[in-house]
């Protein structure tokens, strides 16, 4: 079973990396941009089979690890 | 409208980042964890509300500033 993270800055947290893009973009000629936010994407392999565990091991694992919950959430995808 | 943009290294492309989530899940004692890819997510607001135009104009974006599409591809999602 593969599992994606999404992780994602909460909206009250400033995002330099975002406005850098959106400043990029802007230089580029590209118009029409308004909020760009820049978030990680985490693709883990899991040997869990059954969907309720893996979601549950991938929640720990958010919680302990790969999210920072003071300035960031998380989205969880499953994929079979 | 809004786009979101995955960005991913390619298979072949090695990721350091991803091995050392890996390692660290393994001391922390999460067991059965496969492979560990990151990537980065990037979301964009967009003014164009015409589906089509919206998704050559992110798609563009990526080639010219956000994707290295020598080492990396990318998927596009938007919702209105």
């Amino acid at each position: 079973m593969k599992a994606r993270v999404h992780v994602t800055l909460k909206p009250a947290v400033l995002d330099p990396q975002g406005s850098a893009i959106r400043k990029a973009l802007g230089s580029l000629g590209f118009t029409g941009v308004g909020k760009v936010r820049q978030g990680k994407l985490i693709e883990i392999e899991l040997e869990e089979s059954e969907p309720a565990a893996a979601q549950a091991q991938v929640e720990a694992m958010c919680k302990k690890l790969l999210v920072n919950e003071v300035i960031e959430t998380y989205r969880l995808e499953l994929d079979s």
